[in-house]
């Protein structure tokens, strides 16, 4: 390490922190860190505290796991919702950049990932069990599947069909509007809708 | 702005903050947020504090413009330093860049920016100035010129060149040709006229 990579320490620190995040790389987050360092003090610290904010005041809603403030998610909440539909997706990002598209105003189910027999990820460690419940509880007409167009997510869709065909509930599966292998959350808005539009019966 | 959007103000905020920091589109954006919210909250919070910190306790040295921790970086407190060269840089990230290499042990200067009159930037908007003075209080035998090779780093080179000239110091340019470990087929011609321009004689 060097006198001048010594010295700034902190800047190193920042940079090290960068790092960690997803796509960022070395270079870029030397980049960011001098931006920062650039920045006035207020824009700066507006970061920091949006960073704070969101560890100390948002959470996930105990019905579909979607991100909220309270214990439900404004979507669970909402009485202009459709509740007799659920979609059910692999992360919440995903629920987000559907929900942003406005093409569906069912509820809500959100897995926390996605079958992976290979790394080890069984049906007791995504939250199948869960809507299962849901289902049960009565009211649901359709259970949309929106989990990725991979080998898991596929593998996810075949499962959830098998669980939750003995309810009598309508299970579909959304239009391959996506191109195959890309992640739902960076669809358009209007490939996302057309795929909701699309939806097949299992 | 659609209900889910509103109602996850504080994740919509972190990432407005996001999409501030540069070569951070919308989509990355989102993606990191949502990567904080999934994060470990001691990992999120260290991201937040080391941004803190760099705006807390990192400055600019008041000689050379260097990121510092005090009045002087370490470079221009270093006794082990050459005292006779200062390398001129637009950046404080491309004197970071240049002094990681350890190809270099004079002093620095950064001129913050560089001579751009299409944008308003003149030779009172960057530290010439400064560097005229440091040149005035003697010792100073050579000034090294590492503006990038654009237009107006280039500009910025000739300016130089002709405000220290009369002080009788040595200036130069740093080389600027193929990089090392590039293929030559696949420099672009630019790159290769300098080259060929630059060349020294073996």
């Amino acid at each position: 390490m060097s006198v001048q990579q010594q010295s700034q320490g902190l800047l190193a620190k920042l940079t090290k922190e960068f790092v960690r995040l997803p796509g960022i790389g070395q270079k870029t987050a030397q980049r960011l860190a001098f931006h920062m360092m650039k920045a006035n003090k207020e824009d700066a610290l507006r970061l920091a505290n949006a960073i704070r904010d969101v560890k100390e005041f948002v959470t996930f809603c105990v019905q579909c796991r979607n991100i909220a403030e309270c214990e439900l998610c404004e979507i669970c909440q909402d009485p202009k919702r459709d509740r007799t539909k659920i979609l059910v997706v692999e992360e919440p990002s995903t629920l987000f950049a559907i929900d942003q598209s406005r093409g569906y105003k069912g509820l809500y189910h959100v897995l926390m990932g996605s079958l992976s027999p290979l790394d080890g990820v069984g049906p007791a460690d995504i939250r199948v069990k869960e809507l299962e419940l849901r289902v049960q509880g009565g009211g649901v007409e359709e259970i949309i599947v929106a989990t990725n167009p991979t080998i898991e997510g596929e593998a996810t869709a075949i499962y959830l069909t098998k669980v939750l065909k003995p309810y009598g509930v309508k299970i579909s599966r959304i239009a391959y509007g996506i191109p195959v292998g890309m992640d739902i959350e960076y669809a358009d808005d209007v490939t996302l809708t057309k795929s909701i539009e699309g939806r097949r019966e299992l």
